[in-house]
């Protein structure tokens, strides 16, 4: 069958676009798909057809139906210091995005913090957790199962770690409201995400403890409190993936120089803004715009783009302390990954390779780091950053101005 | 100059990245950052370095300190069937993801709505908001503050919309704590997202406010009422850009054939976990995995990524009558566009391109659409078709299996 | 039939103890009533057994089966200078309270915003609301029905309005989720609380709504959109009953001498517990305790202390401005009555009588005030005080202490 | 000094009103506080002054500035049949309201459930908590600190013992953002509520914190991650106090007779109003009316009026199987006490030991129960109970009519 012949075949519904990988390799089967959506709704798709990546990596890894590629420019941000245990050095961060003015400004906040030393940033690993719902007869057999469930955990965590060599259960918390019963599993899955590992453990645990207990069903491998992808303080409150802390001060100086405006004027907007307005909105997030940052080094460094709605739910803080400024910034959770997922596609790595690297040449980082570490470190740093230049930009009032320079254009 | 002085001018600390496009054209500029860039960390960074976008169309417009392009792959899902105001007819959605198993997952939604008649949409536009915050003495001139503004309204109205042809102030609401002053202004910026155009308008409406009422002065020019890129029940509660409802009817028997379970199954899925468990964990979105259709076509159609976080709060139905299922989605804030921001982009136009089109052979649309709605529209029953895909594949239990099958890569 | 022959016949379970109305009067129905359950219980209840109210006056209006009366001290706090539209004076706020140290606390408060000038309140009224929930069959006639409503409002509001002399239906909102509608009502029911009102004048609109649109039906008189007694953002943000701002100024000097501590330590207190604690636990409501201060109210002026619950969802901030300390409370929920209800008990009558009357020698009300807004606008000024005095207690310290000498009881 | 003297004196401002104790017994200083303020008003407030606590109990412990009672009716629901590890019986519940129609709400609801083999509960003790907050000198001391009191929490946990002989420190969970460092104490205080030991001993072991380690303070000994009397997520997640899980099955038959509605006519209500119409609201309570409940037991037993708050977070869960109706329901945060606070007063103690004695000629009690554990569980019964009925009256649409014949009077 010739590429004609397979597409006709399509057309007339007796084969299936996905099983175009059937007949062709992977580099082609792409093509082919290509060209019959070009033929079903009579338009050319050459740019998507022009991508990097390699076909045969990404097919049943991450993405299935492929067609091509999606491009967006990659902004640099930096050089921003970092110090902290897995980073310790000048970094620069790439920044995927179509948001003008967005680059310019992070790097405006990532000098400034860079000038004053630097950001501290520390990280808690506390694992990706899943939490699949089950259900028993009733209240009483509910804590039973808890009680069988305690005594029990040592073997299931074994069936769980079993699935993978690079997982670890590494902790539960049981939650009940009647008959139904979720237990939240944390799982360290190294520098894996590890929501794929999470899931396929948590299925075999659930069989496992299915056949072990008696009259228990597993109404669903995840029950929603995991939470994954969707904005719930479960997270905030007990963290999920990464806890970080990001820390900066500005003296005086730098702050009128570089940010046009004063320690006071910032620590104002911030209150007000964004402690204040956040609770009035009935906001889980009280930042001004963390989500921008960690969109925009998420699809560059290739990690998954709907952690963003959790990561969004960030807190920053900023005091004005004898004039000088002093910021925190406090996400509690952040999902990053060096290997698995996105991470390992062509620009994807790159970026990743970019955003690790110590460019300084006077800071040594230690020589045990952890790369998983590191990159939620800058992560944590360039929210930081970006945080700082934008809630400068309200005290100085100039940030409509860097809209109108940056980010028109003409609809 | 040449491109070598350039590269060591900046490394002398001579010449700022951004400072390029003073001295070389916007695609050498790229290069040369890059190169920059590649000399600073060590790295090569081919791949960033192939890229379909024309730099000439993104500096100053969509990025700043552009080194080349992020490309993820675009997987294709369809055809969808949506009925609505601006679509009727059969779609396929790009989907730029890395997370395996996704695309396949929503088009095996697809199919299962399309078989049985599609989706119906409504999308209702509220408009995007953008709300600044004030300070006047006190709680009383705070009262006489609010009086005076609806007074000049139509007149504040006017300077906001003097800023570009393209936006209308089409409402507003004040909300006080002491003496500070939220206006939530809701502006129509047509088929842009227009988070640009609003803020322009709005610092110009902020800078006559402040002009004409004694004693008043802007804090920031968003005051975190909007909300922006951060989950806020305010954007549930009030809507935010496009208010989408979707809904669908499978009949029993092809979700046997297709979602090898039942709707009594599924319906218990959506209770205990979709509702339960979301309200147990504090979340504020009561949904499977919204968030992960949205980023899949916010990537791919340009959309801002940022804008993931406030439609991740957006609610799914499930009721089992008669053994059919009757599915319902709600996203209160959905914000799209069809022009500017990363619309413009060669990929990103050619996916809107793509997903806009009618593939039917039957069905036709009408003539005066709006291609914004509509591209809400199928984003909408896309969010339907992933929604049931997933509560399915926990209903049948197979969600695992698809995992292991394709979304799992050695790390 | 005698007291004892009644008894009987209950313990035989021939007659119903909401019976005995029926062969007695209402004051010896309450002796019945209590005597059999000091048989049932073999317990004596002769503090039960003493009231003041009219046992008449009860029935069938505040309470059934009832078997005596519980009686909790009053504590005065007070004199609190209170100035607004319709307080302008100085007043005794009755706490009922068994909680050691609170009104001592709260008398704190008052007498250091008294002496600083008084407490400034402003109260908005914006009506109780009720949202009943109908369904139609689809989205579709989800959307035609909030046509059709719009346009036949005004018929519906007449028929809510022909249901009570007092009540007026001030307005509606309109949210739906795929088939199921729901119309947020505001009524101004005057000087009740008006619950009751609006829920009879709600039904004969859901009545008439039914009648005369085809396939609609009512769901429940009531949908938790209200929301009434749970805690729900959808009443900070659109406000229910009351919206109250109060705020006071007190110097430096005051400060130092009645409270032992200075407006910065104040100021840190509420940033650091009242903002970024409540934040970081998912709280919404941003205070100390306002909640103490309006049960203590509500409980003595005869208001449903389940409001407490919304009015726990309160605001409050406190800056340091040249060493002088500005605090601001909004209250976005406050819901009281001077008639109906509670509030024509004995006690409870009483206590609106004391709280309303203003003691000042030198400071004269307006002629035509509202009392309800003024009891609104008291209470208001009473959580200020009350919010003042713990804030500044954490600050000096001395919190325990007053714990330690007034709120102790070996148990 | 007789009476009209120190009147006079009080009117002079030679003594303040708290000092009467210094010259009158307690009782007489209640007497002469009312005529003080009688003078001050210019009203009569007789009724407050007819109350039956012993006002020696009072002073120091309840309340100050004691002018009298506020005495509101109590009504009898049940007898209500609960099933629990320290119930087994039945039992009538006094419900402290002014609301009509509550209790007869109420007790047709313990009348169902009671007929139908009563409402099984399990209560589980979690403790009452108190969550101070620290400020260290930046994110890594505030990192070392966590480790630092993880070392030492068994010397803290002494230090905060050794203040009460009934409290024991039985846990803490340490939240960090920036240099502030809030530890969540967990506290069992037997049968006290405990917020007053909690208070002191918290601030015992911040002393003791502040003496052992260099460079930290304490900003508040509550730093609202308590969360104390504010409605907080913290609360639902991790537990408050008692978390209780109640649980009833109704017959097919007996909600026909006795609700005059259906199981599946209830379930309908609950998924629409109660999880999908208080999602859409932003509520963090997923219930009918819990509040009222709660509220009813709490000022009739003596249990803090403000802790509705939290109590009022609770969850409702209907269902129809085989068209028998399972209704559960979860209150993560009640707090309760059978000794300290208002328990110990006249008519709370008699409503305390009304609640708790079993009315049953059959049912026998387990010989060691806790009460103060029991007193949580009925309880949880009789908001269970309250649940039902109301659920129950919207979908059998005699909610109106129950208001109407109980509820209203005329103001």
């Amino acid at each position: 069958m010739n590429k004609t012949e397979i597409i006709e075949k399509i057309e007339q519904g007796k084969i299936k676009m996905y099983e175009i990988e059937n007949y062709f390799d992977k580099t082609e089967s792409v093509e082919i798909r290509r060209i019959y959506i070009e033929r079903q709704t009579g338009k050319k798709f050459d740019s998507i057809g022009s991508f990097t990546f390699d076909p045969n990596n990404v097919y049943g890894k991450n993405c299935e139906n492929v067609i091509g590629g999606a491009t967006l420019p990659i902004g640099i941000a930096g050089p921003l210091k970092v110090i902290s245990d897995n980073a310790n050095g000048e970094y620069y961060v790439p920044i995927a995005t179509t948001e003008g003015a967005l680059v310019a400004s992070i790097n405006r906040g990532a000098k400034t913090v860079s000038l004053s030393g630097g950001v501290n940033v520390i990280s808690e690993y506390v694992g990706i957790t899943r939490a699949p719902v089950f259900q028993v007869a009733n209240i009483k057999e509910a804590k039973k199962f808890k009680i069988w469930f305690a005594k029990n955990y040592d073997l299931v965590k074994k069936i769980g770690e079993a699935t993978d060599q690079y997982l670890d259960v590494i902790g539960y918390k049981i939650y009940t409201f009647g008959k139904n019963v979720w237990i939240r599993f944390n799982f360290d899955t190294k520098d894996a995400m590890g929501m794929n590992m999470a899931v396929v453990a948590t299925q075999q645990m659930c069989d496992y403890i299915e056949s072990k207990y008696k009259n228990i069903r597993t109404i669903a491998v995840s029950g929603n409190m995991c939470t994954d992808k969707k904005p719930a303080l479960i997270n905030s409150i007990e963290g999920r993936g990464r806890i970080i802390e990001a820390e900066a001060i500005i003296p005086n100086q730098i702050l009128k120089k570089y940010l046009k405006t004063t320690a006071d004027a910032i620590a104002e907007v911030n209150h007000i803004k964004t402690w204040m307005g956040s609770a009035l909105a009935g906001s889980i997030g009280f930042n001004a715009h963390s989500a921008n940052m960690v969109a925009g080094i998420f699809i560059a460094t290739g990690q998954d783009p709907a952690h963003i709605v959790s990561t969004s739910m960030s807190y920053t803080n900023i005091e004005s302390i004898n004039n000088d400024l002093h910021i925190n910034v406090k996400i509690p959770s952040l999902n990053v990954a060096t290997v698995g997922g996105g991470t390992k596609l062509a620009t994807q790595m790159e970026c990743c390779d970019l955003m690790l690297t110590n460019t300084s040449s006077t800071l040594k980082e230690k020589r045990n780091i952890n790369k998983t570490d590191k990159l939620a470190e800058i992560t944590g740093a360039c929210v930081l950053a970006g945080e700082l230049s934008l809630h400068a930009a309200f005290a100085s009032k100039n940030f409509v101005q860097a809209h109108q320079k940056y980010g028109r254009s003409t609809p």
